[in-house]
């Protein structure tokens, strides 16, 4: 006889394009199976859970299972929580009574580095109390920084969405017979991993943007303005990419640059991103018109634009959790391995989560141009496969139909 | 026996998703007729065809011409260029002189407010040296601003993609349990129209964007923040959307409250946008979580996301123009009239250029809630017909395929 137990998946960290669809994926392959009763979603990850606040999965019909697969940020809600290093902490001992009561036989949870570090420490608090509960981390980041993973869910949508628009931009700063340079601000503090994805955005040898700067290397400024000066001979509309983390030899961040001295009308600090500084230092020195633009939340955010690599890899990876799971593994993270490149294809592993949580993967410095100033054609043959495919969200009335929980009352509930 | 004279089109002021629409419906028009011989584009607008800078459209192949209809920016390149008050000014003498030596019978100019005000000179020109050269203008632009015309191309795609977009920042901004602040800052410094269509992002009554802030009116710090704190106690996580023109009871721009002060470490004024200056206020203030959003150039260049219903408007309206013009009219625009709007139908008229050029037409104030926070239900019936359909660039690996001219030498040739 089967014993059977419910499953309790959690969302953690930042918004992604397709961490639902993960969550679309594990919810499929727990309702294939006799050994999953209940499938519980904790509502603002382990913190919401921690409070009571779970939803009953089983409840979503197919037509709105089908919309969570395209629906982007996160279904259940996140949260930005770190378990204590301590052991004896009673949160723990709070998290299993709260899990034994739900009868809960696997958990679930999708996430960046910080939610690995959760499963990573959900599964050695088990083992210490010999609890048979299994604990799987499902990949997502569009940072793409995780380790033993060739790639993370939600980057392939995130870097297809920069691609796209920075193609775009490039098209819109080139309108015009002057000298100009435009800045495109990207997100990745610690890794380049997405702004290097805009050098797909290349319709031919030479195109704009003709500069992209990643943070896993020192950002000369005074380099930069000569290259500026030089590539201005040749052509007037300059677009240049620029990862969010870039920094000098020093380590001080760019973003950083500007903070010291600039004040508002309400005396704070002014937080300008780096793409602001770098507007300023190249207005300043060269005299040019300059502008700058940070795509920000949008390039995590859009679902419209996602890449159908990336919508189907992260549903596998939520298949890949229960099944993972079900086979009595804990303490693992659903890893993708790139068996071949061309065809392009993928191998589903679990692998132990302790080694991937709290390292940070960078972009390899031989994929780095030799002036720091763009990346080669190894990371362009790399992320070609991920952005391939169109995801399009079902659209009503001219726009995307997604899947939400009502918040307008929220605090009243 | 048909006369034949050749074509002349142009594209002028800041690029939107259709503009190119617009030409390539004009082409398509040129060619069917035999009263039109060559079609030539002028490069960088007016002040380019000065330089003598002219391209031949007929050398587009059909499949460059389906292209162009969905490539956004100005496939022409653009300019902004005021022409003289003064009709005695000798750049008058030298257009026309170029004009005759190209054997140009029509001029299309495709822009906004300051391009009707040169298709409106050059009229006006011609007739007082008897010229039977006719010029049309072809409205274009995001911002909705034109008088004369129910909508302008260009407005509708740009509100498709600040509606899909707000949807998607909100799903995002939704993620944390927590109190917060999201202000999403677009496009519009005279008229709020695009900044309303955030409206229609909302998926339930009392969804977010919770407000909505246009130019029309005046903008009260103090009642903002007293609005915010009301709807804190409902719902933890707000998103607001400001138009980048928004100002208070004296005029003065809330974009302009911070330059006095800012300074960055260059020693240049810092130039925030309205959204960073709210969000700083709000940070102050309230002492809760804020960021800001600008959209940016993405809201004007996301052919991704166009609206088909805009495409296919623009593309008749440069049609429109090279039939009117073969009629013998000239010193138009081409306007369109809402007919009906269940079912939404058009008719496109030829108005007088002059009652169009330097007007600008802002939303009624009607259409703006009591609060001043908001738009009625009013805007959504007018807005909503203008977003429908999905206009789809063609792809390939995994990115949007458009035309465009190669620019990586342009300073040599």
């Amino acid at each position: 006889m089967t014993q059977t137990k419910n499953i309790l998946i959690g969302q953690s960290g930042g918004p992604t394009a397709v961490i639902n669809s993960s969550l679309a994926g594990a919810i499929e392959a727990a309702k294939r199976t006799e050994k999953i009763g209940h499938v519980y979603g904790m509502l603002n990850g382990i913190k919401g859970y921690l409070e009571g606040r779970k939803t009953d999965l089983l409840a979503l019909s197919e037509e709105e299972l089908s919309l969570l697969k395209t629906t982007p940020a996160a279904y259940l809600g996140s949260c930005r929580f770190k378990l204590p290093k301590d052991m004896e902490d009673p949160l723990y001992e709070e998290i299993f009574r709260r899990l034994e009561e739900d009868e809960i036989g696997y958990v679930l949870y999708i996430g960046g580095n910080d939610s690995m570090d959760t499963a990573d420490k959900l599964s050695a608090y088990g083992a210490k109390v010999d609890s048979d509960i299994r604990f799987i981390g499902i990949p997502k980041t569009i940072d793409n920084d995780l380790v033993g993973t060739d790639h993370t869910p939600g980057f392939g949508s995130a870097a297809k969405f920069v691609a796209a628009q920075v193609r775009q931009i490039v098209l819109d700063a080139e309108v015009y017979q002057q000298d100009a340079v435009t800045i495109v601000e990207i997100m990745g503090r610690n890794a380049g991993w997405l702004t290097a994805s805009a050098c797909l955005a290349r319709k031919y040898e030479g195109d704009n943007p003709v500069m992209i700067y990643l943070p896993e290397v020192d950002f000369e400024p005074e380099e930069m303005l000569r290259q500026i000066r030089r590539r201005l001979k040749e052509r007037s509309a300059l677009v240049i990419c620029v990862s969010e983390g870039i920094h000098d030899q020093d380590g001080t961040l760019v973003c950083e640059m500007s903070q010291s001295v600039a004040k508002d009308v309400f005396g704070n600090k002014q937080m300008a991103g780096c793409g602001k500084v770098l507007e300023q230092l190249i207005r300043l020195r060269l005299g040019i018109k300059v502008r700058s633009v940070e795509l920000n939340v949008t390039q995590r955010a859009s679902a419209v634009e996602a890449s159908l690599t990336d919508v189907e890899e992260a549903f596998e990876c939520g298949r890949q959790g229960v099944l993972a799971a079900l086979e009595g593994k804990t303490g693992c993270m659903i890893s993708m391995e790139r068996i071949s490149n061309d065809p392009y294809q993928l191998a589903y592993t679990a692998k132990p989560v302790g080694e991937i949580s709290n390292e940070v993967r960078a972009v390899p410095t031989e994929w780095i141009t030799e002036d720091l100033a763009d990346v080669t054609e190894a990371y362009k043959t790399y992320a070609l496969p991920l952005i391939q495919g169109e995801s399009r969200p079902p659209m009503q009335d001219g726009l995307p139909v997604f899947l939400y929980r009502d918040l307008s009352k929220s605090k009243q509930n």
